[in-house]
């Protein structure tokens, strides 16, 4: 009954996830079926065709992302039970007055004696939600407090959400600085470009703690790492690799930036209105014009098609299905195909290979959770007053070193891989 | 051996916590003892009669209060344990996206899928930290932090704590209103008064959730079920008592408001300079002339020793040992004594009682502690935009009914009891 169930859901072109059973009886057999739905009508055609069948009976149906998110991903914790009046008395009033005095007599013990070295602030105005754009900031928690419950998970770090009801870039840097002295370093979220750019840069003036737009170099670090990967594998120098890139947002910005620092040869950035080349004017801002200035060493303002053509690298971070086949084929030999749109990519990483990509891999794949959460643990543990070009590269060399053979990058649910990740950037920090 | 040492350490005048065997051997015990010290000089007394002794030995001296508070007190954690990429899909990107949908769809439902419902912001300027004045606000965070602790602990709530770092009340408020959105009630804490009047007021007035200053209403909270308790215990009526307070700070205003709309008799508030009476011109602010115009019915300017003659009730809420054993003797019969003073009250409640009170009790006692968890907890549950007096009412109601034969207040450890009065709380609040 279960294989008959299966295939007719499968019929339906949907994926099964983990098959749990709840109750067995000799005539009959509960089991949670979790299903991976592109929409509610696939749901309803699901439904529909199980309620056909005799024999099968659908006792309820649960949204598990939903339900997941009910109440929250995260909560505050005390690290200590409160079951007698001592440790009332030593926790709050009148023991804490002991804790306030050391560290009035000495502000840098807040380190040691408050929870300062491991709390962080995720910011947000809610201006460039993943996928969904410019939705507000409360629409967008549930995403802050995923971050936080991965940042908890992964490395040990609390990390508060911080709704900002503001576009105003001033205000928003005001309201942040002016919360700033109980967090340990600043995690800037889903703000939108170009204000994301001017918002980090006042932030790092003003703070004396770090400050990190993960949307610019979470990704752009994950990104440099899969390609270090990548050239392994391919045999490529990243000095001899061209690299054509398509979003020229927050993350397009800061990974042109990144991996150009790190020695590619040159890259080509296109948006929406074709190559960003020095002199174009359309739909241009400050730092497109900047951008402009450090890559495209030809000057190419030709169409998308013509950008793939012999290039080593592709990378995608705009929106998904913007690639055709023929542009893949168009590359050079044993091209490396990084369509990161979200929730689906430029161009499906199989359809990639087909085309003649040596290398490929979707935002599934090159996830910068597996980046962001150990950059700032290891700048919290080197006590780091900014993330600097050089932690970020070692994340993403040490990144590249911890996947297993034959893999770009290591597996995210490893908490040493984290580990490792953190030991090596606190390692540059202090050492420098 | 046990005895000997507990003898020496309780003639040092220090008072033994608990003791915890940690190894036992034929020849010796290595015990884990915890003693409550008033001063460094106490520890290094105990330190030198222990080591004069053959047969002990101390093997490590560690400050319990300190370690307790090491990286800090609170901490925070995801809701789910993050197994899977199913998980992680789930709880992050793709699968949040669908959460964020929701909540732009109808963002009422925030409320439902995410942690707003549970999350409260602990917000202060560090100005008035419990008895130490104006330390500031990391010097404050420890706190925070206990009160987030207990927030956690006693009532589920997640209390982030938010360090301000201003002296303008407009600052404050608009940096607080800034990130008003993530957070499901504003709780102020240790703010100085007179600003904290008009930051409590200005954030009422501006946001539409709850925003509650502990150190007023918490505290004023607290009293009242004590005196409420107290009542019933001396056969007294709140309409036939008059009561002399010390202390004319955030909680002093903010417990004669309440005492006074709950229906006793008459106040009389002294401060530093003496009684607060109507045409008084010296130290005042607006605040204390709006209280003199509804407290001291007789207008009395007399000293303090001047104002106890014949009153039922004492409240002090100002600096330690400011109350003689004669001026509570002078008071009526039955009197009830309530010097909360921290750490140490206005008198003892020993003497207090050794010159005729009936009823005693201080700040270790009439722990706040009792009140605000409960109140926010059933102000959450019922969606509350703000806490009424009704509210905060229905909260000493309870706490009194609460209490234990014999006692003034239950016990504070008790998780059933916090569950009690949110529940009261919350059930004013929602059949208004």
């Amino acid at each position: 009954m279960l294989g008959k169930l299966c295939s007719i859901i499968g019929d339906c072109g949907v994926h099964i996830g983990p098959i749990e059973p709840v109750e067995a009886e000799a005539d009959c057999m509960i089991s949670d079926i979790k299903l991976f739905l592109a929409d509610r009508k696939q749901l309803d055609d699901v439904l529909k065709a199980l309620e056909a069948v005799k024999g099968i009976e659908i006792v309820e149906v649960l949204d598990d992302i939903l339900e997941m998110h009910r109440r929250g991903a995260i909560e505050i914790l005390s690290r200590f039970p409160i079951r007698s009046q001592t440790d009332l008395r030593i926790l709050y009033t009148p023991g804490v007055a002991q804790v306030c005095k050391v560290i009035e007599d000495d502000p840098a013990s807040a380190w040691d004696w408050t929870g300062i070295c491991d709390r962080i602030a995720i910011v947000t105005n809610g201006t460039a939600i993943l996928g969904l754009g410019d939705i507000g900031p409360v629409a967008g928690l549930p995403v802050m407090e995923g971050k936080a419950a991965i940042f908890a998970e992964f490395v040990g770090i609390s990390g508060v959400p911080i709704l900002i009801d503001t576009k105003d870039p001033d205000t928003f840097v005001d309201t942040v600085v002016q919360i700033s002295s109980g967090f340990g370093a600043i995690q800037l979220e889903d703000v939108a470009a170009p204000a994301c750019f001017e918002i980090e840069q006042k932030l790092i003036n003003k703070l004396n703690i770090p400050v990190f737009h993960d949307d610019q170099h979470g990704t752009a670090t994950i990104v440099l790492a899969a390609l270090i990967s990548a050239l392994k594998k391919t045999g490529k120098k990243q000095q001899d690799c061209s690299i054509v890139m398509l979003g020229c947002g927050a993350a397009g910005i800061a990974i042109s930036e990144m991996l150009l620092k790190f020695g590619f040869g040159d890259i080509v950035v296109y948006d929406s209105k074709g190559a960003v080349y020095r002199g174009r004017t359309d739909n241009m801002n400050p730092y497109k014009t900047k951008l402009a200035e450090i890559t495209n060493k030809k000057n190419e303002k030709g169409a998308l098609s013509e950008g793939f053509k012999g290039k080593d690298v592709f990378i995608g971070v705009s929106r998904p299905n913007m690639v055709s086949k023929d542009m893949v084929t168009s590359m050079a030999k044993d091209s490396i195909v990084l369509p990161l749109a979200n929730p689906v990519g430029e161009i499906s990483t199989e359809d990639a290979i087909a085309a003649g990509a040596a290398v490929a891999a979707d935002g599934r794949e090159i996830n910068n959770a597996l980046a962001y959460p150990a950059i700032f643990r290891g700048a919290l543990d080197a006590k780091a007053t900014s993330i600097t070009l050089e932690m970020k590269i070692a994340a993403a060399r040490k990144i590249a070193e911890l996947a297993p053979e034959g893999e770009l990058l290591p597996d995210i649910l490893d908490r040493n891989v984290h580990r490792q990740i953190a030991d090596a950037v606190a390692h540059v920090c202090i050492n420098k």
